[in-house]
């Protein structure tokens, strides 16, 4: 894996949570690095959610810091304190504004901790600072919290003869969290592109990945994802050439994959269920539709025991309340038809089916809602087990 | 329990998937019989709820057939037909109207059966009919499923000096459902009653009970909820005396006490979670914080094992995207406060509140929003259990 030019890296131990693992991070930017960003929908978020929903209108990033093991969250003005500190003291240290700066924080919530475990890092992470592979790893590895594995992904394309990278790490134990599922992405990429349509790609891009995915419809009051441009590559990306299709794609395929890895994580779950939703009145009703049947609990259940049970899944469109045409309605599950034209296939044999579901640890589930409206979503999600009910049970210790 | 005037219980077994328990039932009401009623709001649905849909347009009931065993779901044309055989069976069999005919199935989807294994015992109910307490529990039997007990309930109020009786049965064991959970409920009530007048009230009602109780946020394409009123009583209800609150708040026990019953039917349901939401911008929001906490895998999780996870009701809260203030917003669990203010409350003893979630079956989860509005929501829901991923897991054989 390349380093992307124009960023470094430094991990510490903050002493926040854990003892024996760094579990703050730091990147700096070098000058003229474009930011894009999304963040949780939720309405109760931690301070740092607003801090950079801010600086986010600057356009430019010249920090990232990230800490895990405390979201920060319902701490009240003490709360906002840690986070206004926090960017004083990198905005003195690496003479930059605030507004530059981009702040995150995952783990427990309602539990203050001392804004000065983290101010009295920064000294230390500035030495450490570099661009390497191994900082790189290491800040993945920092943000973790009950994650299981650090989360890597990187492409790298030709756009007329330049290679431009994209790389990214992100945490996200979905079904492990110790109060809920915070997930954190972070992208840097040396692509030269405008911050306006870096924005636009990358908001689209979430709603195909990020957005996709889900382990047990529970979102966090800390969800962030955000992507940093460093503009080191000479070719710049715009809209008029076979560029932009070149970087969306690639981008495409490192945020997939990091989505793709949060949902694997938990460790109750041990499948994946791929969700394609065709012929839908509109792209919206697609996603809908494919995030009601990725949701059901009671179709994850079946996943968990390879049972081809299409009636919850036919359930599960039913209650989303999307256009379908019941004559035209066709279900497959791999590729076996099991509805045609909504009516049980005659040739279906459960028993194939079965074992399809038991082979294999990605199940591909194909609805057509059997509308004349051509549009089209996939979704992601993972099967419930009995381990996802006995890990979430009891937090308390 | 007394019975009600004016109609008449049967039930027998048909064969479609029972052997040895009668699986359908009939129900005869006398002339001058109104009716209301509410269905899934699916959009994939039974043949029997657009025949229902329409005969309520008329207004009145004659008859009610509910078979178990097979929801005539997913059968295309042929599932029309055994609802029209069966209707045309008992119109010739009671000389009545076929929109004056209410038809429901409950049972396993996409599996076709012969309707001459209903249309041929309609001639053995008629002779069975009887207005006495047995055939009412019988009837409230035939329509179980995997239920694991059948589900009554019962009222008497006087108005005017004369007593007005309502009863009811339903089924749905939430999470054990073969293929989904069905919710079928019958109310039976001698009170005399304009039509108009008992939709307006039975679709309030319902708003608050069944449709304010969850187990795993999915519906079905079968439910069913219908009321009759035979009108036996002289005293009439209307909106301008007394008797209107009395009937209404005696008609909401009836319908409570039987979603309470079928929220504890799941056998891996242990616990009951009541969450009352206060302060709501509207009713609508306050509703849907309530559901958006009694769905969340991770706060029922955390109820099984009796851990007061505050985080994830909070988490719960912001998904749901309703107005909330984070200055005054605040939690109890049980009695306890837990959040004061928008802050955990500095009295908060964890081992208290575990204690008492280990202690009771109905866990009280109470937020206030914090809003300067007064609107309240009520909802019921029930914990995750392991037992409900191993019950669902496989319903091949």
């Amino acid at each position: 894996m390349k380093v992307i030019n124009g960023v470094k890296f430094a991990t510490t131990n903050s002493g926040i949570k854990y003892k024996n693992r760094d579990d703050l991070m730091l990147a700096i930017f070098d000058d003229n690095t474009n930011v894009a960003g999304v963040f949780t929908k939720s309405n109760i978020v931690s301070p740092t959610i607003d801090f950079c929903r801010n600086s986010l209108k600057s356009k430019q990033a010249k920090s990232l810091i990230v800490n895990s093991g405390n979201a920060n969250t319902f701490n009240g003005v003490e709360g906002n304190e840690i986070v206004l500190e926090t960017a004083k003291e990198i905005a003195k240290n690496f003479s930059c504004e605030q507004n530059n700066i981009f702040i995150s924080s995952t783990g427990v919530i309602g539990e203050l901790f001392d804004y000065r475990l983290i101010t009295e890092k920064i000294s230390d992470l500035k030495v450490n600072l570099e661009n390497n592979e191994e900082n790189f790893i290491k800040s993945s590895k920092a943000i973790m919290t009950t994650d299981l594995i650090n989360k890597i992904a990187y492409e790298e394309v030709k756009i007329n003869d330049e290679i431009i990278s994209i790389q990214g790490f992100c945490k996200g134990s979905g079904m492990i969290a110790p109060n809920m599922a915070t997930m954190l992405a972070y992208i840097f990429t040396d692509a030269k592109i405008d911050s306006d349509l870096l924005q636009e790609i990358f908001s689209e891009i979430n709603e195909e990945t990020f957005n996709s995915i889900t382990v047990d419809s529970d979102c966090s009051t800390n969800d962030t994802a955000l992507i940093f441009a460093t503009n080191k590559s000479l070719n710049k990306i715009n809209k008029s050439n076979e560029s932009y299709q070149i970087f969306k794609s690639a981008l495409k395929n490192v945020m997939l994959k990091l989505a793709k890895k949060i949902v694997l994580d938990g460790e109750g779950a041990k499948k994946i269920i791929e969700i394609n939703i065709n012929s839908a009145f509109n792209k919206s009703e697609a996603k809908i539709a494919a995030l009601s049947i990725a949701n059901s609990p009671l179709v994850k259940s079946a996943v968990a025991g390879c049972d081809p049970n299409w009636g919850r899944i036919m359930m599960a469109i039913g209650k989303s309340q999307v256009k379908i045409n019941m004559q035209k309605i066709a279900l497959k599950i791999g590729e076996f038809d099991i509805i045609k034209n909504g009516k049980k296939d005659d040739n279906y044999q459960e028993n194939f089916v079965h074992n399809y579901m038991k082979e294999n640890n990605e199940i591909k589930i194909t609805v057509d809602l059997g509308n004349q409206e051509n549009n089209s979503w996939t979704a992601y999600g993972c099967d419930l087990n009995e381990e996802y009910v006995s890990i979430n049970k009891d937090y308390r210790s």
